[in-house]
């Protein structure tokens, strides 16, 4: 796809970070074979800037987990306003419930996946990196799980080194986020409140550098 | 203090966590008998429900991580838009600098400290748990520190478990934040970009349940 709707390109990875230096919530996805799932975790953050790690909360009983841990891979996407409806589903419903009732969770929610042409700068590892990449979302980061099980088994804390982070344009342009007033409001990003309420930047401020720091 | 300005309140701790689920900055803080310091931190998250507990990124070049090693304790406290200068400062800063120029940094910077009267419901672990309350934010999360070496040297990731929270009652009551429009601008909290730059919420969004889940 990659249209002119959706105008993806890579970040560089000590840029990375920056996609969750807000503090939205993100949209959890990994694959195993031609299964993948997504679910939603607003317990997230960058946990390193070069090469960028990332930590985010797995529950154990979801599944997006076992794939996770069986693949040893997860993409966290940025949803957005446009957005909110399905990061609310996704993180409502279960994909165990919906293997009991025979159905996939990303099927009848109507996830839409990239492919890996819509992707830029994957080569040989397209894949693998681009198995489970939520569409509609305005940025991605593919990740490598570093397996830490005490983390894993205590916490549900999950460590992933990012391979590939990509963005869309609109909302994340040369390495940082856009000044707010230029970003369409479908395009700002989601932070959780809970049950479904989220709130949304709707104001930029620069903070003063300190005094003392100026002299 | 806790005047009519600053009506300070505890949280019940299995809604501690939802100081921090919409991914704001925090100032860490901590003390070490008589001294004490803060800096902040873009990069934390909840980790658990109840008992709490919170995961936050702490360098091995600051000041305020030797006195969470030392002290076994700290404070995250959710600063807003009425403090965004302090806590671009406090972040700009380091007490490692001002040591060298003989000077206390969040001194230099004006950081007022709230007192044990000021946060209701301590009783005997008033001075532990109330020496590095950074006053002017909008919640607080009193921390024990669960010591976790390997986190602490390979990623710099500290976990602490929420014995005691806090939040003034202009911006979150009954356990969760306000809605958007009844909260002050001054009272909204700071997601940061970079370099003092930071996006305040501005618009709440109720996404809807999906249909499946509601048949």
């Amino acid at each position: 796809m990659n249209s002119p709707l959706s105008p993806i390109h890579p970040v560089a990875l000590p840029h990375a970070y920056r996609l969750l230096n807000t503090g939205p919530t993100v949209l959890v996805s990994a694959a195993v074979g031609g299964a993948r799932n997504v679910m939603a975790a607003a317990w997230n953050m960058p946990l390193d800037f070069d090469p960028p790690k990332v930590a985010v909360v797995l529950d154990k009983s979801t599944h997006t987990r076992k794939l996770v841990e069986q693949s040893g891979r997860f993409t966290l996407a940025v949803p957005c306003v446009q957005g909110a409806d399905l990061a609310f589903a996704v993180g409502s419903q279960s994909q165990v419930d919906h293997a009991r009732a025979g159905t996939v969770k990303a099927d009848v929610l109507g996830v839409q996946w990239l492919g890996a042409a819509d992707v830029p700068g994957l080569g040989d590892e397209a894949p693998a990196f681009s198995a489970a990449l939520v569409a509609g979302c305005v940025g991605w980061l593919a990740c490598r799980l570093l397996p830490e099980p005490h983390n894993q088994s205590a916490y549900d804390l999950f460590i992933g080194q990012v391979t590939h982070a990509w963005a869309d344009e609109r909302a994340f342009a040369n390495g940082k986020y856009r000044p707010l007033a230029e970003v369409p409001e479908a395009l700002r990003t989601l932070h959780h409140l809970g049950a479904g309420r989220f709130v949304v930047p709707g104001q930029e401020l620069q903070a003063l550098a300190p005094a003392a720091a100026r002299v």
